[in-house]
């Protein structure tokens, strides 16, 4: 198809274009008929700019734009003019010119599309999906994916910058299922046999260490064949790193430099470093999550010290049993309603506390039908710890550490909500959790598990403790937290053969399932490894948060919902018998 | 573990460091004890410190250093100097220097490797993969994956000041057999279902333009589940581009500065753009291949002209039967014995042609078992459409035009080797192939296939001849060359929903065919597409051709053997009856 190709795109006209003669490619974004003259604004990536058909200014021109709906495609020539006084549209880049159209080509129509291609939109999510193309037209959108460009950029610059190799890790590579399930690629050639897209390139980039490459980083696909959620899906993006010779510290630098690069970059936020750290259990007793919010304050207290010999046996044998109770003062909100009280009640009850604790304080003195079992010295020591005064709420959970500490984070982050302490314009808060368990007991295995994976060491000093109470070994383990959301994590890596093999057997491996799984990886590191370390962001949910997203749907080109559909192709889809032939294995009859 | 981290790499230290106290951290690469001294060559990614333990200077530390073994991982700190007169080593960057070691600290041991970690290598390629983490530190390796390195940020670095947009495509989609075999993921959720990996991104790109990103790249992996060659690996690498508004010359315009830009940061050439452009038809009577290495001159010229009426029936009911007559001049070869001659011949026919005529251009005449077959003025148009002189030996292939051309491109290759005329410092030489056939028969599916693949125009003045003359309709597709390689091609497309129906119904799809496979891109065509093209870089091959490579496998940091094998994790491997069990799927019987 002959057609004259763009002189400028459609957001880059101004004032010093005025009189010249230009051509413009792009969509028709809103097309006006007012009096007879022919108003487009023409669209593309770069911004819009108006064209005007005037039947005096050129007759064939207006004639051929009767027709022109929305979404079609246009080559238009014309000359670029100053707009009439008062018709100027302060809101466009380009909004002081229009342009005078002498020739018009219609490169494409379109059918009126399943939904406006606007700004806002109230279609439901799963017809957006299923004409993704057209979603993707409309400009948050357009603005999402471009932040993500930028963002990659950002990234790879900056390790670049500081001596780090990119180097591509293989995507059909050993099943070795410990965490979560693989997804399989079935063999033509070795019947029988399968391959498994990673679950994250972690045995690669350790081996790239024992290589010598020092310091390794790759923006990678990795796959996890769990169900979704609104921030999971099958197929994520990965910026993995690896680096030689570190301990914590190092890797800390290293990524908060990243991370200051990118607010520089994306928003021209100067963030403060260092970020603050802090111990896992720190964080639990503080926040009562792994992944505390630091937006706003609101810290949650133990209360431990206080009520290990309390009269009140919930709380004293609670303790004794190596649980926990921890309190939080609500400020201001001393005029709860037994109604609103309650309802709080309720919240924690559902997520399995056995009850909650409060404890109006007044003028009077402290309102609370749990007061009675107290003594006054413990309630003047409780006011105390949480720097109670009249009109504040207290509110008191108690129970097994991890779950009583949990509840009490969820309820702390309820709390905020209704007293609306997050702010719009808060700034992003990112600190490190440090000192992770190395196990954690999975109830389902009925056996320990890496809290982070395999290869994570545990802290020196905690090493003898590997073998008789590994439930108190910490690890060098570290995640880093943005706005309440983990974004990173990662640790220094085991890198003595012999400290692998014990990690191993903590985990319940025989020897055999241990050669036979990571083998080649524990071979390598005979062969003169160097001390490691290094981390993986969550890239999807970064670029989620750098956009103010709450999906990270909204961050993906081409997202699958949440049953792992792709709604605009149709897959998964059935295969061919051909297909299933020469893969040598059948679908399975029955349920 | 506790050790001193490095305060310089291993290629840092320079005369201006004398007298400081450092610490470097690296790899034993040599080890010499002479008369008590011991020398270390300390080695890192940057580069090789000698380190030197006196017992005289650190008794200690010398001690320590004695059972040290190759590729033992150190940590040691002491003091820079400058080495002895008449002991410096102009071969490294350090060599001016030494460093007198205070203090070591064992990092980790070393067996002994299976083999050396040395430039020169005669391992066998098998043992080489199986401990690919050890190949890895070898030098030439080390600098193919930072060359791979710089290239990945050349090309991303040139597509991002250019204003193209960096999106990344699913890896899990829609199987649409057409073209090479997919790769099939078994849906856990979905019973019976299957995802594909993609063999490109090519229908996403395409959908991006329709959503008016106009201008997209993506470096990403593809999967073609085909038999592999020395350059073909299951997992490959492309550069991915596509652009809106835009026909073949502003796609080669923007590669043109691409491929500069490489040259001139690997290499510090200047490559001269633009590139020439080759038709099909011209690359193939020429060089006998659309794939020329125009390193070298020899060009193939048609006798069809001279010998369509002929007397010599095998040459004139050739070429009337749309068949060709090709020559070629193998200037001053005209001494080859007849024992060479027969070689030649046997190399043709071994390539499928009915025979070679050679013809040995002497001062008394030709001198050829042929020539009585032909007239004496047919003799000279020969010699002077050849530009014959005595002492050149002329070589003529006849049949049909792809085969016979073919032969002689292969020939005109081993002619250039034999003659020597490829030197080692010849310049490298880009170009395009354009105007490719649209369709092409193929003997195994016996119809027409696309050439290119089914979303490629047709030449504007061509698509009358679709429906008619199939096989004369010339494609918007192109292919860039390097020095005989095909290193990317692409096509401008078809935006038309109408034409690409049309497409389809060429291809004997139909109406449903061509809808379950690409309904959805069909559709999306009619909701108004730009005109659009794009074009592919093999990156692997890319890099092989950068680095001087003959094999893409030095160029991949962990590839697979020619049968798909990973010898380092022995993927793939059986799966789990439980896995198998979840996917709803087991493997077939029998053979």
């Amino acid at each position: 198809m002959n057609y004259i190709k763009r002189t400028h795109t459609c957001g880059e006209l101004r004032e010093k274009n005025i009189g010249e003669k230009i051509t413009l490619n792009g969509w028709v974004d809103v097309r006006r008929d007012l009096g007879g003259v022919i108003f487009i604004d023409l669209r593309d990536r770069y911004g819009i700019t108006q064209i005007v058909f005037e039947p005096h200014y050129n007759e064939t021109a207006h004639n051929n734009a009767k027709d022109v709906r929305s979404e079609w495609v246009l080559s238009v020539t014309g000359t670029v003019r100053k707009r009439p006084e008062g018709t100027e549209n302060p809101e466009l880049e380009t909004g002081l010119i229009d342009v005078m159209i002498d020739e018009i080509t219609i490169l494409n129509k379109a059918i009126t599309p399943p939904f406006q291609i606007q700004d806002e939109l109230d279609a439901n999510e799963d017809l957006r999906l299923k004409y993704r193309y057209l979603d993707l037209r409309r400009k948050p959108m357009q603005k999402n994916l471009l932040l993500r460009h930028k963002m990659y950029q950002i990234v790879r610059n900056y390790f670049d910058k500081n001596s780090f190799v990119e180097i591509e890790t293989p995507f059909l590579m050993k099943s070795t299922p410990e965490g979560a399930r693989d997804f399989l690629v079935p063999s033509r050639i070795h019947k029988g046999h399968f391959y498994a897209l990673p679950q994250s390139p972690q045995t690669y980039k350790q081996l790239l260490m024992v290589s010598g490459f020092d310091r390794y980083f790759q923006i990678v696909k990795c796959f996890r064949d769990e169900d979704l959620r609104a921030d999971r899906q099958y197929e994520f993006t990965q910026i993995d790193v690896e680096m030689s010779f570190v301990d914590e510290e190092n890797v800390f630098e290293m990524m908060e430099g990243l991370m200051k690069e990118l607010f520089l970059q994306t928003s021209n936020f100067n963030l403060q470093t260092p970020f603050l750290r802090l111990s896992y259990k720190e964080a639990m007793e503080t926040y009562g999550s792994d992944k505390p919010d630091l937006r706003f304050e609101l810290k949650m207290t133990s209360l431990n010290e206080l009520l290990k010999t309390s009269g009140f046996k919930v709380f004293s044998d609670t303790i004794n049993k190596g649980g926990t109770v921890s309190g939080l003062n609500a400020v201001g909100c001393g005029n709860y309603t037994r109604n609103q009280l309650d309802v709080l009640t309720d919240y924690v009850k559902k997520l399995g506390a056995g009850g909650l604790i409060w404890i109006r304080v007044t003028d009077n003195g402290l309102d609370s039908p749990t007061m009675k079992f107290l003594s006054d010295e413990e309630k003047q020591s409780i006011t105390k710890a949480l720097n109670a005064k009249p009109g504040d709420l207290l509110l008191l959970i108690s129970g097994e550490w991890k779950k009583a500490l949990t509840i009490m984070g969820n309820l702390r982050l309820e709390m905020a909500r209704r007293m609306e302490l997050l702010k719009n314009n808060s700034e992003p808060k990112l600190l490190w959790i440090t000192d992770f368990p190395l196990f954690e007991y999975s109830e389902a295995d009925k056996r320990l598990v890496a809290m982070h994976h395999p290869f994570t060491s545990p802290k020196d000093s905690d090493i003898e403790l590997m073998e008789t109470e590994p439930q108190k070994v910490h690890a060098k383990a570290y995640d880093l937290v943005m706005n309440g959301n983990e974004i990173a994590g990662g640790s220094i890596r085991i890198f003595s053969p012999e400290l692998q093999s014990k990690m191993f057997t903590a985990l319940g491996l025989s020897k055999e399932e241990a050669e036979e799984k990571f083998g080649f990886l524990m071979n390598a590191f005979k062969y003169g490894a160097p001390p490691h370390g290094g981390i993986a962001f969550g890239f999807d949910r970064m670029v989620m948060l750098f956009a103010g997203e709450s999906s990270i749907r909204e961050v993906i080109a081409f997202p699958k919902t949440s049953s792992g559909l792709s709604l605009m192709d149709g897959s998964p889809s059935a295969a061919s018998e051909e297909q299933l032939k020469e893969l040598h294995i059948k679908v399975k009859g029955g349920d």
